[in-house]
C-alpha cells in the first residue's frame, strides 16, 4: 500500500479453541494472555511498554480455529514490533507465578462476558446447535474449567501447536514486501530459529498495492496449516433459553450455512446482505421500517473450516418477540419462493463491491485477508477479480439457495426473560 | 488525502440532548431518526437503499452538545451522498404517521442499552454528578419521556435548532476541497437553499493532506455555532449504585475535569494515558498485571463546552471491588505526591504522537477533528504542531494536575450485585 505511513503485521496460529479437549478447554485463549507476561529479554511490563510506545492498536484474539497476535503500528516502528511479535510467540517465558495470576484475570474476562447478553446469546447458540463436539465450547471455556486448568497443559499447548506448519505470519501497509521479509528474517534469525524453508506469497498485482503473507517454515499453503484431523461437527436442532432479568429477548435463529471457501460463497454473500445486511435489507425493513419491533435485527453467519452457521439476529422486548420471528421466518421464505428482481440483486452487487474498494484502504483488513486466504487455502482474487464473481450472482442462485437454507433443520436460541415464544 | 479513493463528510448539528428541556427530554435523538424516515423525493426505503449501494458505512449519532449525519463513501459516490445528507437535513417530512412508528424503534434502543451495564453505569455517573443539571439525562431520554413525547416538539426542534449557525458540513479524503465545496454548494441549491453566506476553511497544509470544513450560513466560526445561554453545570459529589443480577460490579469514580479546548488539555492527555490510556499505564499494570483483579480498567474523560469530569472505569468481580477502588486512588495519589520520570513522560508523547500519526489515515478521525474545531472553536493545529505541544508537556505539570484533581470533591457509581465497598 504505497505511500501509506502504517504498517498492519499479525502472527497467526491456525489453532483455536476447537482443538482443545475437554481436559485441555480454555489452553488456546489463556496461551494467548501468557505470550504478553514474558520472555527471556523483556518482563510484562517492558512487553506493553514497547508496544504502547508506538501508539498503535496491539492485541492478539483467539477464536474457534485460529489465533492472532497484531499489531497497527507506524512502518518506522515495524522492525521493533515484528521482533517483540516474533520473541513473545517463539520464546515465552509461559512463568508458573504469572500463570496463576494470570487466572484471575480470565475468570474477570469471562464474568465480564456472562453479563454481556448478546455475549451468552451466541455461546448458547454454538453449545444448542454443536452438541458434545469441541466447537460447542465457548471459546475461553468456563469459569470453573480456568479454575482448574493446569500449567502443564498450557507448556503441551505451547510445544505441540505453536509450531510450523500452523505459523503464519502476515502484513500489509506502507513497507514493502521485501522489507516485511528482511525484518522477519531478522527477527526469527534473533529469536534462533531458522527460516530456510519458509515459503512467500504476495497479494495479486492486479489489486495494484503489494502486501506480503509468509507461511513459516512450510513450503505448502492452504489448508495444509490447519490440523488435518478434525472432526467434521453435526448440526444439531433444538431449542435453548437462558433466562435473564433483561429489558429485551435476544432471539437468535439458525440453521447449518456454508463453511468458509465454499464455491457458492458469493451467492451466500448477496442473500445475507439481502436479507440482513444493512439498513436497506429486507429484515431491517419489515421488521423495524415498517413495523417499528425492533431496533436491531440482522443476518449473521459464522464460517468454519469445515461448517458453517446462518442465522438471524434480533433484540427486542419480550411482547414483540413473536412478531419478530414470524416476520423474519416469512421474509426468509418470501425469498425462498420467489426471486428477487434484477434491480435488487444490483443494488447488493454494488454495496458489496463499494464496501470491498473501502476495505482495501484499511491495512489491518487486507492483512487480515492474506493471512484468511493462506490460512484457509482461499485463492487470493484482485478486488476487480471478485466484484465480477459478485456480479455473476444471479437472482435465482439467491432464492434457490434462500429454499435450501429454509429446508434445514432449525435451531433457536433465546436470552432474556421466559416467554412462550414458538417456532410456526 | 491525495490518492484516498474514499471520502468521509458529516453534516454537523451543535445541538444535543441538554439544549432540551425536561418537556423536550428525548427530542434531539429522536429527530436524528426521524431524518432517515423521508424527504419530499425520497421515503425511508430510498434513503436506505442510497446509503446501501454505495458500501459505505453511514449513520448518525446524537450526544450531549452535538448531532452528525455521516457517511463514508468513495468518491465517486460523494456527489450523491452529500445531496442526500443536504436534503435530509433541510427537507426531512418528519411525518407524524413515522414517528408513531419510530417511536417503538426508540424504546427498543432505550431497552437495549439498559442491557448493557457499562451504558447504565456511564448514564448514572453523569446523573450523579450533574444534579438538575440538563446534562444528567441520558442521550435518548428515558421509555417514559419518549412514550409522551408530542409530535410538535420535534417540528419545533427541527426549526429552531437545524439552522445557521448551529450547521457545520466537515469533510475528508480524496476529494479535493474545491470538489467537496462544489458538490455541497450543488446540494444546496438542490435543496433550495443559499450558500452565499457560508464559510470555509480547510486544513492545515503543514499536515501536507487537505481537507474540508464549511460552516454554512455563518461566517462566524468557532463556539458561535454553539448556543450562547447554555447554564454551566456545577460537580455534584455523592455515590449512586445501581442493583443489577451481574457478575462483575461496574466501578466509575471520578471528579471534575477538563473542558473541551482548555490551556491544559496537553498536560490531561499525558496524565490520562500515563495513568490509564493503554496496557503499560499505571493501573493497568497495578490492578491487572501485578495483581490479576481486573481485566478492563482504565481512565475515562468526558469533555463538553464548559465542563469535562475526569474518572476511572473498572469492571471487576464483586469481591475485587474494594481492592481495585483502593489501588485506582493509590495510583492517582502516588503520581500527585511524585513526578514521573522524564522517560516516562517520554514514553507517553511517544505513544500520543504515533497515535496521532496513524489517525491522520482515516478519513473519518479526520473529518471529525475539522468539524470539532470548527464547532469548538479549537484552533487546527498541524500533526507536527500538536506532536511539539505533547512533548512541552513537564512530568511537574503532569504530577501537579494530579493533585489538583486529587483534591476535588469525588463521586462513585456502581452497577452490578449489592456491596459494601467505600471510599476510603
Amino acid at each position: 500500500m504505497p505511500g501509506l505511513a502504517s504498517e498492519t503485521i499479525g502472527i497467526w496460529v491456525a489453532a483455536g479453541s476447537r482443538d482443545e479437549s475437554t481436559e485441555t478447554a480454555g489452553s488456546t485463549h489463556f496461551l494467548e494472555h501468557m505470550l504478553f507476561k514474558g520472555t527471556p529479554t523483556k518482563d510484562a511490563k517492558a512487553i506493553a511498554a514497547a508496544f504502547d510506545r508506538t501508539g498503535g492498536d496491539s492485541n492478539a484474539i483467539t477464536a474457534k480455529e485460529l489465533t492472532c497476535y497484531f499489531s497497527r503500528c507506524l512502518v518506522t516502528d515495524l522492525s521493533d514490533i515484528t521482533a517483540l511479535l516474533v520473541d513473545m510467540v517463539s520464546n515465552s517465558n509461559l512463568d508458573a507465578e504469572e500463570f496463576e495470576r494470570e487466572r484471575g484475570v480470565i475468570i474477570e474476562e469471562l464474568a465480564m462476558s456472562a453479563d454481556d447478553p448478546g455475549d451468552v446469546l451466541f455461546d448458547d447458540f454454538d453449545q444448542l446447535i454443536f452438541g458434545d463436539h469441541p466447537l460447542a465450547r465457548p471459546v475461553g471455556a468456563t469459569k470453573d474449567q480456568i479454575r482448574v486448568l493446569g500449567h502443564h497443559t498450557l507448556l503441551e499447548h505451547h510445544s505441540t501447536t505453536y509450531v510450523p506448519p500452523r505459523l503464519v505470519i502476515a502484513a500489509a501497509g506502507g513497507a514493502t514486501h521485501d522489507e516485511v521479509l528482511g525484518m522477519v528474517e531478522d527477527a526469527l534469525a534473533e529469536a534462533g530459529i531458522g527460516s530456510e524453508s519458509a515459503s512467500h506469497a504476495w497479494d495479486s498485482p492486479a489489486a495494484g498495492r503489494p502486501a506480503a503473507a509468509a507461511g513459516v517454515g512450510d513450503a505448502t499453503g492452504g489448508k495444509a496449516h490447519a490440523r488435518g484431523a478434525r472432526e467434521v461437527p453435526q448440526f444439531h436442532s433444538g431449542r435453548s433459553h437462558t433466562v435473564k432479568d433483561t429489558e429485551q429477548l435476544g432471539i437468535l435463529l439458525g440453521c447449518e450455512g456454508l463453511e468458509e471457501g465454499h464455491p457458492d460463497r458469493f451467492v451466500y454473500s448477496v442473500l445475507l446482505t439481502m436479507l440482513g445486511g444493512g439498513m436497506s435489507s429486507r429484515l431491517f425493513q419489515s421488521v423495524r421500517e415498517e413495523r417499528g419491533l425492533a431496533y436491531a435485527v440482522n443476518c449473521v453467519a459464522s464460517q468454519f473450516t469445515d461448517f458453517g452457521t446462518f442465522g438471524i439476529y434480533a433484540g427486542c422486548t419480550p411482547e414483540n418477540g413473536q412478531a419478530v420471528v414470524n416476520l423474519a421466518l416469512a421474509e426468509w421464505d418470501r425469498l425462498a419462493q420467489e426471486a428477487p428482481s434484477r434491480s435488487e440483486v444490483d443494488a447488493i452487487v454494488s454495496q458489496l463491491s463499494g464496501s470491498m474498494v473501502l476495505g482495501l484502504e484499511s491495512s489491518a483488513a487486507r492483512m487480515n485477508r492474506l493471512a484468511r486466504s493462506e490460512i484457509f487455502g482461499i485463492p487470493l482474487e484482485s478486488p476487480l477479480d471478485l466484484i465480477e464473481r459478485v456480479r455473476s450472482v444471479t437472482a435465482e442462485q439467491v432464492s434457490t439457495m434462500a429454499g435450501d437454507l429454509m429446508s434445514r433443520p432449525k435451531s433457536l436460541s433465546l436470552v432474556g426473560p421466559q416467554t412462550d415464544l414458538a417456532l410456526p
